[in-house]
């Protein structure tokens, strides 16, 4: 039988010593990381990018099939993806956690080990946070801040008109990792002895349970000596990261439909779940891709990174969101949340 | 009948939207506010600190005595008063905000006045956040950022011995405020018709319910041109605070009952709840006040700061954490959390 420490038994102090005692701090950014009223960071002459999401555990997530680990390592992933949509470097995370009493010291290390892996991967210092009991559940809220060199800073309404439309990566995998991850979860209540099936799901269901916030483009865009125009991370989809692109703008964007990157294994899934891939791509969420312009004089440096596909071009039509099918027809692009734009 | 109106009706965006009209940016140091990925902060040189808190109903705060506006500034608050104990200008807050179908419109609305009031009395801020469904209940995770020039940032470990330790404000008060009101509930729920009787109790209630963040203590310490040597925010009550000094520090702390700061309706309210004043001080916690140490040099600037109390000195006695009282006899001091140091 796996080893149960009561939280009780070490107390908030105790836990949080514990916590820290596995984290040192690498960035030269931070000053100071855990064990004081605050952290800080020394920014030294660059701007401060800042950033928050809650996670509540039946809302976010779903700890049926999602390791603990992972959930560590998403949860620094997703939040982080905004600090790179604004083509800023990570610098400190801070976490708030919210423990019901199911949960026990060796499930709270289990978050740790994935969030200390995402921050060697991310080179980010965890540098605080409040750890308390919850009457219901697991709810993390993960802060970030980041560095970012004036003349860099990207912001959303910034593209202007021609300018190229491009993501990075491919779409709509993680919405088919979700569906394969719940079929399975059915599965197992239906049938305990079941073996999960998740064969040729392997790149869907890692897309869904450990995503990458994109830092190697920002990195690709110094080392081609690149700024994009404007630029937003996909976490809702496609289709809701271009019409804030647009909103914020106030132009209007063309995508086509033949230039949308979708891996095979999505295809696949998206047919066996009855799922358009395309819909899956436009209106899934959780890629954690880059959507963002460039100007047309650029879009040669671009074009050369792996990996950043063009999708369509920014318009000075203001209300004009359309996307131009295989077939030539045009079709508005639509998202939930902002209605029929 | 009052209007609800279901968040469901706006959606997340048009929550968003129609909180972000009624805050304006107005602090020197935000570039950006809401509505982009992140918010950027130009600390212009200083270094910066960040902070997080989580709130959880049923944990942290009780609705049934807690009006929302008042729950709103006391998060900022809360928050704020781990800024102001590393001697820093608060610069921005975000918020994550968990809320159950229990919550309409309206009532975030209430909450954000509170929110809205702490961001004008404190000169901070609100650039952003996260909102959400929660299953249960009412969730609020706030963070905050600060600036600080190098050569005023006080830290918690750097005391020196014979330096003098200071509390600003009086102690207990927030405890007592909290009984009162606990109190109150337990007859309404046996009576819904009685009326509060919370008369006598305007002051440990108004702590309890709306605590103030003592920057204009940080402000004072400029004016008097003085930089404490170590500093903590008193969250859990003197004794801990003490402890977490002495602990990082590796110093012992001499502190006297006689001078310890407390309001004549706390000893009031203390003794109508058969609770011990010097308890409700030491261990009573919420109060927020700011525990430091000035050099003996720097003492007569501090001395003359309004709302200064000394109440000992640090010893170079690594273990010693002790209260000297009326009697003469010496005790221990002890906080929850820590066992007996």
């Amino acid at each position: 039988m796996e080893k149960r420490t009561e939280i009780g038994e070490v107390g908030e102090f105790g836990l949080i010593n514990h916590i820290a005692s596995k984290f040192t701090q690498k960035q030269d950014w931070t000053d100071l990381g855990i064990g004081d009223d605050t952290a800080v960071l020394d920014p030294k002459g660059n701007k401060v990018v800042t950033t928050t999401e809650l996670f509540i555990e039946g809302v976010h997530f779903d700890l049926g099939y999602t390791p603990l680990q992972h959930l560590g390592f998403k949860v620094v992933s997703v939040v982080l993806s905004d600090i790179a949509a604004m083509n800023a470097i990570p610098a400190q995370i801070t976490i708030g956690l919210g423990l019901s009493n199911r949960f026990s010291v060796e499930s709270v290390d289990a978050l740790y080990e994935g969030i200390q892996l995402a921050c060697e991967e991310y080179k980010v210092d965890l540098v605080g946070g409040d750890t308390t009991s919850s009457p219901q559940g697991l709810i993390i809220s993960m802060t970030a801040t980041g560095v970012v060199e004036a003349d860099k800073l990207v912001q959303r309404g910034t593209a202007k008109p021609n300018d190229v439309l491009c993501v990075t990566g491919d779409l709509g995998a993680a919405l088919m990792g979700l569906h394969s991850l719940e079929r399975e979860k059915q599965v197992f209540l239906a049938n305990p002895d079941m073996k999960p099936e998740l064969e040729g799901k392997s790149y869907v269901v890692l897309r869904q349970l450990k995503p990458m916030a994109r830092f190697d483009m920002i990195h690709e865009f110094r080392d081609v000596g690149v700024v994009p125009t404007s630029m937003i991370d996909c976490s809702d989809g496609l289709a809701s990261e271009i019409i804030h692109l647009c909103n914020a703008s106030g132009l209007g964007a063309r995508i086509f439909e033949k230039n949308i990157p979708i891996d095979d294994e999505t295809y696949l899934a998206a047919t066996e779940f009855n799922v358009s891939p395309l819909t899956a791509a436009l209106n899934g969420g959780e890629d954690y891709e880059l959507v963002f312009t460039v100007s047309q004089e650029d879009f040669p440096k671009v074009e050369k990174i792996a990996d950043v596909t063009a999708i369509g071009y920014m318009t000075n039509i203001g209300n004009e969101r359309v996307m131009v099918m295989k077939s030539d027809a045009i079709v508005d692009l639509t998202a939930p949340g902002f209605g029929k734009q």
